[in-house]
């Protein structure tokens, strides 16, 4: 495994690897990564011929009074990891913008609520460093988690939008042993702080099986979950239409349930599907 | 030449073509073809193998009290005019976006006077199309008229920001046996308004003129240019760098003089690049 840090390195490298019909993948990340990220590397290694993984905590996307300067970073293991998993080239720009950078992306609508109302100008910064890096890595296939599955619709749509030419994959949340999703902020818990953010996943699991027994109405599975999180702020729990992300106020196809709550001074993300009893099963 | 109006179609061609090493050149256009945008196509021919043009009169440049309904059009003569450049491929789709398309591009600083100052929204619109084209015909090579030298400035800063590894060539403005600067918007002009229009370049001149001749302070320049054009509405008479479009207080590396004017209820530009003598010339 090779390690760059030059971006236009990286993109001609990118270019030569495409004119000579190699495929290539893309995994972006923000570093501290855990077995989430790896099972990412995972799904995208067989479909590519080079495989490229990035870490760069973006400052566009964090806001004035976030985690930007705390964010945790582990280069060695990262790199241990990213090898570990197959990856070829790990991008680790120092600076990834030019000083007089002037352009945003923007998707309206999809970014309006669940983690945009809490984090207003979160998914510009993101959409913004994503369409930059597919443009420097010029990636065929880009996988991203959908633990953060609100990004995942996001990148979706500005990749459809502008027609990048991008297969963008969504890899499967990955739980802990303790059934907590996997996040790289969950280093900042305290024992106590954790054994209650297990109430996120209790919740929405719960939520889950109510649905899948027959209980289709929002209201009424949001006031089971809500019955059921204990933390020390709370965001949102809210259901929605699993490709578009309207609020619903019936399961009538796929779903997702989504939640966002803080613990001390952390932060805190989960969501799971949604499906009711089919015709047949009910 | 071939003449396509589906989007995917297009991006299916240029994806195939990249990948048997073949260069594609495009030059984006709202139609309504004149020897400005032919020069455009016979610049970009000699350096491609496949060369795009396209014609879509895009509503999100438009502001709500402009032209979009009544922008001339001439389908037929523009694909005659395309075919005699050596076009490779007409793209002329009726729809461009998704009817959900929620994505924009947006460029802060470069936008924020000149044009950007009277059309607010012109400049969004104009990097968001572009963008979109862009993905969809994956140029290597793209060419923009410097008529537009505001737009190009624009589109220069969208491609390095967002790495899009895409050579923008600006091609030199265009005038007609008159001296005026060749717009599909001419077209608007009765005899007695194009007379009076002739003022525009006539003052841009002078000032050019002037400052080769020693007058670089940008007041004296602007004043000599006030004095000369006789216009309907006037919006703008600026000298900026040629650059990086920074208002300038005195000529002293490359420059530009930029105009934009009402003529009835159309309204026109031009700009004329600006050099202050040289040491060895002084």
């Amino acid at each position: 495994m090779r390690i760059e840090t030059d971006p236009l390195a990286v993109q001609r490298e990118a270019l030569a690897r495409r004119a000579r019909g190699q495929r290539v993948g893309f995994v972006p990340t923000m570093g501290f990564l855990h077995d989430g990220h790896a099972s990412l590397f995972d799904q995208a290694r067989p479909d590519c011929d080079w495989l490229v993984a990035s870490i760069y905590v973006n400052p566009l996307q964090f806001g004035p009074t976030e985690d930007l300067a705390q964010y945790p970073r582990d280069p060695d293991g990262d790199a241990a990891r990213c090898a570990a998993h197959g990856v070829d080239l790990l991008f680790m720009p120092p600076l990834l913008y030019d000083a007089d950078h002037s352009t945003q992306v923007r998707v309206d609508g999809l970014t309006d609520g669940l983690c945009g109302r809490d984090r207003p100008t979160h998914f510009q910064g993101v959409t913004t460093v994503v369409a930059r890096l597919f443009g420097l890595v010029q990636p065929h296939i880009a996988v991203f988690g959908e633990k953060d599955y609100q990004q995942l619709a996001v990148i979706r749509r500005m990749v459809r939008d502008l027609a990048m030419p991008i297969d963008v994959r969504g890899g499967p949340l990955v739980r802990d042993h303790d059934g907590l999703a996997l996040s790289s902020r969950n280093a900042y818990l305290s024992p106590d702080l954790r054994r209650r953010a297990l109430s996120l996943h209790r919740a929405l699991f719960a939520m889950q099986a109510a649905c899948a027994s027959g209980e289709t109405d929002v209201s009424a599975l949001l006031a089971l979950g809500h019955g059921l999180i204990d933390s020390d702020g709370f965001d949102y729990l809210e259901i929605r239409d699993a490709t578009d992300l309207r609020p619903l106020t019936a399961v009538t196809g796929p779903a997702r349930a989504f939640t966002a709550a803080r613990y001390g001074r952390t932060r805190l993300i989960d969501n799971v599907s949604l499906a009711a009893p089919t015709a047949e099963a009910g």
